[in-house]
C-alpha cells in the first residue's frame, strides 16, 4: 500500500468524537456507548485504519484475545451439544470488541497444563474460560501462578479468586425427579456423568436428595462416560437387573437417546414399559421418537455472559461479581409416562 | 521474575542441537525430525524458555496462529459432528509446532467477509482453512485480495490459488445407493443439504447418477438445511405423497435420525415398511434403534491434513499439492432392508 496510513486522529475525525473515544473504541475498553464503539469501528473500517495487534500490544500489553482449552477426548467431544453454541455466544461478545477467540482441544493431564502454559507464555490471550470444572481443579492454582485472569463456568468446589458464571443444573434435574415421582415411579435409576466433573456431581446429588425428599432411593445409580457408547452399556446393566427400574434420569441427552435405542432393542416401549429423561435438550432430543423429556440449559447466553464478565476483569475491573443466568428448566415430551404398573415392581 | 531469561543457545546446550536447530524447531519450520522438535521443545520448557510471540512476531514476521471462520448458524452448528473432530484433528498438529487456532463462528455475509478481513488486518493468523465451501465461493477471491494464504476443504468449482485437501464424498453415497438397489428398492427419495454448497451438491449428484446408472429416476428429491428440524419436515412431505418412497437417503445423519423418528411417529417400522440411510456417521447413529445404515468420513484425518498442508503454504513452500483421504466408506446398519413389496410400490 502507496496511501498513508490513517491515524487515529483520522477515525476521529471521521466518527465525530474526541481521539480517546477512538482510543477507548480501539483498544476494547469499557465505558463507551455501544452506538458510539459502532460508529468509531465503521469510521475505522471505513478509512482502512488497521489497527495492528503488535502496535496495540506494545502499547497497552493486551492480545486482544480471550483463550478456551477444551480438555476433552475428540470423540467424547464431536457429538456435544454445549461448546459449539457456547463459543457461538462468546464470539457473539468478543466480535463486537474485535477480540480474537483462541481455542485447544488437549487431554487431560500434562497436555492440559501445557496448554494453558503456552497460552500464558506466549502471551496469546489476555485471559481464559475454564469449563468442565472437576473437584478439586489443579487448573485454578495453575492459572493463579501463571497470572492468567480467568472466570470459572459455574463455581468451583475449592477457593477460587476467579468470578463465576453460573448455570444451576440442579433445579431441572430436580424437576426431572419430581415429575417422574408425580406420574407414580418409584423405581427410578440413575446413569450419572464422570464423578470428577463438578457438574455431574451437582446433577446426581440434586437428583438422589429430590428423591429422598419423595421418600425414595434410587433403584441403581450408574456412572457413565456422557458418550453414547457408554449410556448404552449402563442402560443395558439397569434393564438385566432382577428387579429393573420403571424410568432412568440420564445426566445428558447423547446417553438418553442411546438408552432410548437399547431399550427399544431390548423389545421395550418406551414410555409404556420405561421412562426415559436427559439433560440438554440437544437438537435431536424433540424428533427422536418417542420425543425425549430432558432439561433446557442455555448454552448461547452462557458463552455471552462469560465473554462479558471475563472481559470486566481483562479490563482491570476488580471485584467482578459473579454472574447468575437462569437456572435449566424441564422440556416434559412422550419418553415419560405412568409406570407400567403402579406401585408394584416389573416383572424380572 | 528476577532470573536472567534463558536464551537460544542455552536451550542449545541443554537439548545438545546447534542453536540453528532450536530456531527451526521453535519457529515452527520444517526439516527437523519430529524427536529432534520434541527434545528441544523440552529443553525448552525445563528452562522456561518463553518463546515471546512478540519477539518471534518481529523476527519472522509470524503469528504462529491459524485461522477458522466457521459460517453458520450456532444452533446449526452446535449438534454438527465434523467441527469438533475436524479442530481436534488440526490441534494435533498444531500443538506440536506451538501454533494456536484462532476461531470465529460468524453469519454468512458481511459478518463472514469482517470475521477474514480482521484476521489479516489484524494479522492474527498465518493461513486460513476454508470450510463449507460455496459455488462460486467469495472467499476465494477476498483471500485473494488479503494476501492470506489457505487451504481449501475439498476442491472449489471455480479457479483457486489454494492447495485443496479432498475427502471424497461421492463414492460413499454411491455405495448408499447401489446397497438399497441390491436390496430391491425401486422408489428411492432425497433429502439434500442446501444446495449452495459444493458438498451438499456432490453427495446429491453422486446419488442421482448412481441411480440413473441402475434405470432409476428419484421418486422425490428434497432440499433441505442439515437441520433435525429440517429433516423432519422433508420426511414427512414424502410420507404423504400419492406414492411414497420406500427408500429415503439423506445428506447427513441428523436429518435421517430426524426422518427416522419421523416415520416411526407415523407408525411406520424401520427398515420393514422404510429404509433410511444417513450420511457422516455421527456417534448415535450405531446407538439409534434401529442402528442407522450411514456413510463413514474421518474428520480428524481430515483436520490433520489440512493443517499439514497448510503450514505447507505458510512455511512458505510454492506448488503445494492438493492432499487426497481416503474416500468416505459405507456402513451398513438395521435401518436397510429390503422394501416392503418387492417390485410393486407401497400403498398410498
Amino acid at each position: 500500500m502507496s496511501k498513508q496510513r490513517p491515524t487515529i486522529a483520522d477515525v476521529a475525525h471521521r466518527a465525530g468524537v474526541s481521539k480517546g473515544a477512538v482510543s477507548f473504541a480501539l483498544n476494547g475498553r469499557p465505558g463507551l456507548a455501544q452506538a458510539t464503539v459502532d460508529k468509531i469501528l465503521a469510521a475505522a473500517d471505513e478509512l482502512g485504519w488497521r489497527p495492528s495487534n503488535r502496535g496495540r500490544s506494545l502499547s497497552v500489553s493486551k492480545a486482544f484475545a480471550l483463550g478456551l482449552v477444551i480438555t476433552r477426548d475428540p470423540a467424547v467431544l464431536s457429538s456435544d451439544p454445549f461448546f459449539p453454541a457456547f463459543i457461538a455466544g462468546v464470539e457473539s461478545v468478543l466480535s463486537s470488541r474485535g477480540q480474537a477467540l483462541v481455542l485447544q482441544v488437549v487431554m487431560a493431564g500434562e497436555e492440559e497444563e501445557a496448554g494453558y502454559r503456552r497460552l500464558a507464555q506466549d502471551a496469546r490471550v489476555d485471559g481464559v474460560f475454564l469449563s468442565d470444572l472437576r473437584h478439586d481443579d489443579p487448573r485454578i492454582p495453575l492459572l493463579e501462578e501463571l497470572g492468567l485472569p480467568a472466570v470459572t463456568l459455574n463455581r468451583p468446589d475449592g477457593t477460587s479468586p476467579f468470578p463465576a458464571v453460573i448455570l444451576d443444573d440442579r433445579p431441572g434435574t430436580a424437576a426431572v425427579v419430581e415429575h417422574l415421582v408425580e406420574l407414580g415411579h418409584t423405581r427410578i435409576a440413575h446413569v450419572g456423568g464422570p464423578p470428577a466433573f463438578v457438574h455431574a456431581t451437582a446433577r446426581s446429588t440434586a437428583l438422589l436428595s429430590t428423591l429422598a425428599a419423595a421418600g425414595l432411593e434410587p433403584v441403581a445409580v450408574e456412572t457413565s462416560d456422557f458418550t453414547a457408547a457408554g449410556g448404552i452399556e449402563a442402560t443395558r446393566r439397569l434393564l438385566t437387573l432382577p428387579q429393573p427400574p420403571t424410568a432412568i434420569v440420564y445426566a445428558n441427552d447423547r446417553m438418553a437417546i442411546a438408552g432410548l435405542g437399547a431399550a427399544q432393542a431390548a423389545g421395550l416401549t418406551v414410555p409404556d414399559d420405561l421412562s426415559i429423561a436427559g439433560f440438554d435438550d440437544s437438537e435431536l432430543a424433540e424428533y427422536v421418537h418417542p420425543g425425549l423429556t430432558t432439561v433446557r440449559a442455555d448454552p448461547f447466553a452462557f458463552g455471552e455472559a462469560a465473554a462479558r464478565t471475563l472481559n470486566l476483569v481483562v479490563d482491570g475491573a476488580t471485584d467482578v461479581p459473579d454472574a447468575e443466568l437462569p437456572p435449566a428448566q424441564l422440556v416434559v415430551r412422550r419418553s415419560t409416562g405412568a409406570p407400567p404398573s403402579l406401585g408394584s415392581p416389573s416383572p424380572a
